[in-house]
């Protein structure tokens, strides 16, 4: 197997991904010629605009609008957030599912959004100009200043929101448009019980059987959205074989680092990450065990921890396979081959040794720059908050272009939005997570090291987290929003105890993000986008950008694959659901299912495995057909999939989706959602 | 830094380790010579005979005899088995300490165990005879069953202990004889808080403040045991830079292993161990927090836990040390070269090749293997006893020399001995590590594998911890024994839950295990032993064997080092523990110590380092200068020693012991224990 990969992967790299249905091409570069060759399909650009005004990014995961009445489709695992914010200690809509009965009982989710990508301009040109003749640190200074310009002219010009985008690692720069709605509300989800049947141990495994879907609607003005376009939901669903597009977000994908960058992930930042979540998974765990009330509170949380262990921990076996590793190291010799003998590529010198050398220090800085400066040794949201508001005050005072990028005009609504936000914190869990990192920091950093000594000079973790959370207000979000419009003075005066620790803590976790900027960030930004244009003198752009969580389309068609010598079918049925149940969660198929088992069609398609390129972020995109119709809705992919962060395995990386039946038949016999069903077009 | 400590290991395979003070040397095989060339000792017969006899093979860990009454000095950790075993959920002898006040009062150890080496025979040859010309499985089977008739022989003629042990991995076979004591009980131990002073942040770490010393005493029929030898005890303790020794057992070394193997250890099996571990932790933590009662409890597990994973850990970073792993492919690429160019021993083949092989099939076999054989997947004590019961009565029925080797007439005293022994077992934990395990074998192996998939069929792995847990009786010693004695039919016949999990399982896992010794362990023991053939052949025994828990005797000085351009002195002071103190544990110095603190010596040394080889076993072992005396009691390594599984990093690699000063000054002034201090001499 590896063999045929690590060949295909060569190709992709080396031509054009496009015979192994590979690729997450943007929008401005989809190889339709390719596609109308190989499929005998026409994607042309009234298709493309059409599918792109439809798709829908949201906070870390894509949607689609599949009503002229704002109804937007997308997984249940995307609206998990909105429904943790809506339920307390006593009452879970995670468990219980939530149908909205009519337009009025539809629940704000609080830290929501969905955005419309409505137009793309290059703006490469432009940071080349700003850059020309720098040296890396201020490069890296003037690049970031001349995008959060370019954002807030565009913002100023078309009252949209603007986004920069760096595609090919630097080698390329956009500034993106959305059409940005922050009224969200929930409309339906089912029960986790049968949303995410299987929970994690059946996480990234194919077959499946998970209503992974959620409907939301977006409002402005206090009326639903009438979007710019919609898709039409085609409930028959895709048959086997058949050509398939996913619009949609993917997050991120490492595939052009290079192998210092590669091994970089593997020796000295996978593993430690992964022990610590690790060892936090066992911690809430333990907790849920406590009470009813605790497993409530931790369940969401969890959920998204035992992925992140489940996606890195596959991808370390990856980069610990030795032969991939080979291949990336010949594919790299290769490169640096060609633009030695490249006449003018010469002149740009060995950007893959400036890499090796910027992360021979990131490998020093990177244990405090973790725990300090991305204050994994303050684990708590109250920190979180905290944080955001003393840098926030900090930040506010200075010219929009001299901000930490997270604090330009363009991020402040969005920060506001999630200070206002009313979503429950729970002592308990801030307490355990809070000394949990304490804990870590103390471990990694030492006790003789200055913070963790004048921290912990008289308190155990325990009893400094207690103390912390204890004392604080930063739960409520008055409290917030007066320290947000209160600014540094509000700061300076506030007693908050985390208020005061994020203070304290900041000289030092700043002074080691400027480290880290100018001593690695720097130099590897100038070297990435050196290769970056090496590449595409080479190979034109018949090479796909890494993802970025920007919009992206690829196709594939519906199908399985052979895992160790056996088929594995790409349709799933209900009946198998009901066979695998064991009455116990996450094996328990919830009751307003059982109740109504009799009247369900047990043939029905529930999951779907097609080969297109997705990852995480791709979450609640939609599965379409030639017309563009919706015909399915993505979320997950099988175990394989994961070394997708690498490379694309073209033999066993699927992904799957919901299949439109199912969501048919729950809609109509389980949850009796006529009102949902008529907007969707199932029924008259 | 890592240029020359890899050129100093590659001498270490290819010449004499001597120059570096590295190496685990055989008492039959010490480098006398190269030690009274380099530093003017003479270290001869007598002195190694009273050397062996005077050490002693505890459970896992090393101690000295150091009086004539059969007082034995070892560590606090080496004891703390002892000390939860006579502790309850009220009372824990770990946090209190203690002191037996006169003979009578001295507690028993009811699993310790005392070995004291008496003879060892060279039986390679034999063993060449018996597997002569068979083919791999068959001469495994073979050098097992002779090694088990070799020592049952030994047992008849001696009286003594006889124990098989595999040096050079297989090059040498020796039959090694202990005297063995098994009554043995407490007499002294200090309280936690100060033997594990800093507790896990501070473990493996130097400069330190660890009284890590307990005194325990060897009894048989009744009375103190006179042993053949003892240590004097120099309580002056050495000079910086003075020669010293350590004799003791060092339990387990990879530095002969070949590329594939290490390959094998990084990518396939430290991973997922420490993900495993992790997460206990983290239960284990969580659960300490939910009482006294349940810290009380866990206490020992936990430390032992964190141990193994700060172990595994930076094992891990080692062998991601790519130039580390470049170093190890150069001197198995030579080592293959001259083999090829020797006539004789090119006919051995491709052994490197074979192990790669058989280390393929591992990969395939090592989750089902771990959970299921290797009982990951049942973690809990008591399944580890009826694992012991079920198979004990199996194997008790056929012949000694058909048996698997674990249950040998040989082992089977000590395996009484343990099922005899009154230990506290605490369902709460049970339930807790049962749990745990079953769930993460239904991740590991996946919910619908046939074990997985008809345990949990109407279970979760907590309702189904939680039935078998409050159904056994195997928490009674009596019922243990009964089962024992009662062999195969008591089997049978035996209800209890935990009995009849482990018989439902018994034939998958021994299956998965003869597949294992059948398919990886035979061809692999062949290949290793061919290797090792070929190093004598090449080098001779100028190598020391890896470690395997045999006796050891190792040479070096008492030095610090420099840590990232900083020298660390070898010798840390009781006045630097009081500074360090925070008032919270693992930073809190006992009361017995704050209310004498007046009258203590703060100039008292505490702990020193030293370059000596150890690796953990060692732990308890002797510090001994020239003449024989104890100048210091091994507890630790610093962190740089954990890489010396692989290989001995000359700059860094310390171990670190308890100065025998503050031993005295804590007997004297904190213990008030004169009798012991007049024991070992200190006093008159």
């Amino acid at each position: 197997m590896k063999r045929v990969l690590a060949s295909l992967f060569a190709m992709a790299l080396t031509c054009s991904a496009a015979v192994a249905d590979e690729g997450m091409w943007t929008f401005d570069n989809f190889p339709s010629s390719v596609v109308e060759k190989t499929y005998g399909v026409r994607i042309d650009g009234p298709w493309l605009d059409r599918v792109r005004e439809s798709t829908v990014r949201l906070a870390g995961c894509t949607a689609s609008f599949v009503s002229d009445e704002g109804l937007i489709l997308t997984n249940h695992h995307c609206a998990a957030a909105c429904l943790a914010e809506n339920s307390s200690k006593d009452r879970s809509l995670l468990d219980e599912g939530f149908v909205a009965r009519g337009r009025s009982t539809e629940i704000k989710c609080p830290t929501q959004l969905a955005d419309v990508l409505v137009a793309m301009e290059n703006v490469t040109g432009k940071i080349d100009a700003a850059t020309r003749g720098l040296d890396d640190r201020t490069a890296n200074d003037a690049r970031k200043k001349t995008l959060t310009e370019l954002e807030q002219a565009c913002e100023k010009t078309t009252g949209n929101k603007c986004q920069s985008v760096a595609l090919y690692n630097g080698g390329q720069y956009f500034i993106y448009q959305y059409k940005r709605y922050t009224d969200i509300r929930l409309v339906f989800a089912p029960e986790a019980g049968i949303a995410a049947f299987g929970g994690d141990p059946d996480n990234f495994q194919f077959p499946r059987w998970c209503l992974d879907m959620a409907l939301l609607r977006a409002y402005e003005n206090g009326k639903p959205v009438k979007p710019i376009r919609h898709l039409k939901v085609n409930f028959e669903g895709p048959k086997a074989g058949e050509f398939v597009l996913v619009s949609g977000h993917p997050g991120s994908t490492d595939r052009l680092l290079t192998v210092s960058q590669l091994q970089q992930l593997r020796e000295a930042e996978l593993p430690p990450s992964l022990l610590r979540s690790n060892e936090l998974r066992g911690r809430y765990i333990q907790f849920s065990k406590t009470s009813d009330d605790a497993r409530r509170i931790v369940e969401d949380t969890l959920t998204g921890l035992e992925n992140g262990i489940k996606v890195r921990r596959k991808q370390l076996d990856a980069l610990l396979d030795e032969k991939m590793m080979a291949q990336k190291r010949r594919e790299e010799a290769e490169l640096r081959a060609k633009v030695s003998a490249d006449r003018e590529l010469a002149a740009i010198g060995d950007p893959w040794a400036d890499i090796e050398r910027a992360n021979a220090i990131a490998r020093n800085l990177d244990t405090e720059l973790t725990y300090l400066e991305g204050a994994a040794g303050f684990n708590s949201r109250y920190f979180r908050l905290a944080r955001t508001l003393v840098r926030g005050a900090a930040e506010r005072e200075k010219p929009n272009t001299e901000r930490l990028r997270e604090f330009t005009d363009a991020a402040l609504p969005r920060i506001r939005q999630q200070l206002a936000a009313p979503v429950p914190i729970y002592p308990e869990l801030e307490k355990l997570t809070l000394s949990f990192g304490l804990e870590r920091m103390r471990e990694w950093l030492g006790p003789d090291h200055p913070t963790v000594r004048s921290l912990l000079a008289k308190d155990s973790p325990d009893t400094l987290a207690q103390s912390l959370v204890m004392g604080t207000k930063l739960g409520d979000p008055e409290v917030r929003l007066a320290l947000w419009n209160g600014g540094a003075a509000a700061i300076a005066a506030s007693n908050d105890p985390f208020i005061q620790l994020a203070r304290s803590i900041d000289p030092q976790a700043r002074a080691l993000r400027k480290r880290y900027e100018d001593e690695v960030e720097a130099p590897i930004s100038v070297a990435e986008e050196k290769i970056a244009r090496a590449r595409f003198k080479l190979y034109g752009t018949n090479v796909y950008p890494d993802a970025t969580f920007t919009l992206r389309l690829n196709y594939g068609t519906v199908q399985g694959w052979v895992e160790k010598g056996r088929p594995v079918e790409p349709f799933t049925r209900l009946s198998t659901a009901f066979e695998r149940a064991t009455g116990q969660a996450p094996f328990r198929i919830p009751d307003s299912w059982q109740q109504v088992k009799a009247s369900l069609d047990l043939s029905t398609p529930v999951n779907l495995s097609t080969n297109n390129d997705i990852v995480g972020g791709n979450s609640g995109s939609a599965l379409l057909n030639a017309r563009g119709e919706v015909v399915g809705l993505m979320f997950d992919g099988n175990i394989h999939s994961i070394s997708g962060a690498y490379w694309f395995d073209t033999a066993k990386n699927r992904s799957i989706a919901v299949h439109p039946a199912i969501m048919k038949e729950a809609l109509s016999k389980v949850y009796r959602a006529d009102d949902l069903l008529r907007e969707l077009g199932a029924k008259k």
